[in-house]
């Protein structure tokens, strides 16, 4: 309860935050707002920004919603960057999704164009949100970090590969590689720069870097697994639509036991990872809400 | 032709920065690198670099190569930014265009979803060279410019009206909005950047962003002419594109002869704008070479 209580204010808190950077223009195109404001709200959970807040709260050891403001153009940044990519990762000529969180995708509603543009205008938003960053310094290297775990090395390559896996064979460090990078790049630049803004060490860095890693390999192979067995309720989507699009994934290629296995052994790590460290309660909390999906 | 050698030298100075920041990644996806190195290489004028430069040496008074090396990551990331949206335009949805610059546009040559992929990756990359200035404080200053002049207010803005307005009667006013937007966001950009990086007064900023704006839709008016005329050679492309595709533009909203006087009249001010500013000549050079274009 206490748990719920902190996600829900933190979550507000984002939300308000965006919304006031996704302002109405006086004048131009109001296609392009309501896009971007509709793959912005009502959103989802939140999970990066959730991410960046538990982070910079359990290294100064205390919650303090008050405390978490000022790292608000991160939060802003990095759920903008992950909203485009899901505007991009729907087009007919990537994922061809009709639907995303209940709702139709971006390009069904506002055509393709529109979508495309309104990708890149989140994208290249999220950028300019970060310069408000009251410390100059700071706000260069999160830009870099931001922008290196969109790259073509990190969330974008991930994707590139997933595009090209799905239409051959391939081994299971092609899947890890693709899920590392499409989801693992963005939570642990959300944990990078809650170091960076909080003036952490390096080793910690390292350290929680990895620990966002494993649980953002452990989720997407939990994924794979509810999608194989055709688990509606958890997925909070359609199953099977891998098996539809033939892609290869953890099951399909090592089996559901073995995914099973290693899904438990990447939760267990990153356990590891924070087990000694002070106020560690919700990145504990994160490790537990990923593993219950498990089926 | 010592017009020539200035931009010759400061053209090759910018295209090795590009070539050192587009490297092909040890692992991940070599057909991402490839396309991003599609887009960006031979290139084109490389205009908004020079602008940059340009400006620079006019404020400094001295042209220098060496004085200007510090300003490579911003000349760089006002290509990538130009580039990436140069392959969101070409595609199918957008201009549905099948070449650029004599040669297949990039989703001809790598399919849709690696154009799309390689537009944001470069759009991105382009955020993280600018943290690369070694000031800081102005390293924000100018990333904040760039996301300003690209956003849903300034270049994407311009690319969105542009969609919508090829649906429709539009009136004047809109397709200056377009030009404006497209293409003069970019030229202000280059030019505001030069002045934070020099260290101008707020005064000159405006004035020289206003010659920016007025070059640029002059420009575009010329290229509308051009297009309406037929005059392949001057235009660099298939002529008759925008009849073809509907497109309202000066010559069709206000004849031939009232856009050439609009397009001068622009070219005119431009130069009043920087007339008595010292070490101008490369400044009214690109007024000279653009008034050059009028049939």
């Amino acid at each position: 309860m206490l748990v719920q209580r902190y996600f829900y204010s933190r979550k507000t808190l984002v939300d308000e935050a965006l919304k006031s950077y996704i302002v109405e223009p006086k004048e131009g195109p109001t296609d392009l707002y309501k896009a971007m404001n509709d793959a912005v709200f009502p959103g989802g959970k939140r999970l990066r920004p959730l991410l960046l807040f538990s982070t910079y709260e359990m290294l100064r050891e205390k919650k303090n919603l008050a405390s978490i403001k000022p790292l608000l153009p991160a939060a802003v940044a990095l759920e903008m960057v992950h909203c485009a990519s899901l505007i991009h990762d729907d087009l007919p000529c990537i994922d061809d999704s009709n639907q995303r969180r209940g709702k139709p995708t971006l390009h069904k509603k506002f055509g393709e164009a529109t979508a495309i543009l309104a990708g890149d205008a989140l994208l290249t938003k999220a950028f300019e949100v970060l310069t408000d960053l009251s410390d100059k310094e700071k706000a260069v290297r999160c830009i870099s970090i931001l922008a290196k775990a969109v790259s073509s090395r990190g969330m974008i390559g991930g994707q590139t590969v997933d595009i090209l896996a799905s239409k051959k064979n391939v081994r299971i460090n092609v899947i890890r590689y693709i899920h590392m990078k499409k989801t693992g790049s963005l939570l642990q630049a959300a944990m990078d720069i809650a170091c960076v803004l909080f003036g952490a060490e390096e080793n910690l860095m390292i350290t929680l870097g990895n620990y966002a890693l494993n649980i953002g390999l452990a989720y997407q192979i939990i994924d794979d697994i509810l999608d194989d067995v055709g688990a509606f309720d958890m997925l909070g989507k359609e199953p099977f639509e891998d098996s539809k699009n033939c892609k290869a994934t953890y099951p399909s290629l090592i089996g559901i036991e073995k995914s099973k296995k290693q899904a438990k052994k990447l939760l267990d790590d990153s356990y590891k990872m924070i087990k000694n460290m002070k106020k560690n309660d919700i990145l504990v909390e994160f490790i537990d809400t990923i593993r219950e999906r498990l089926p």
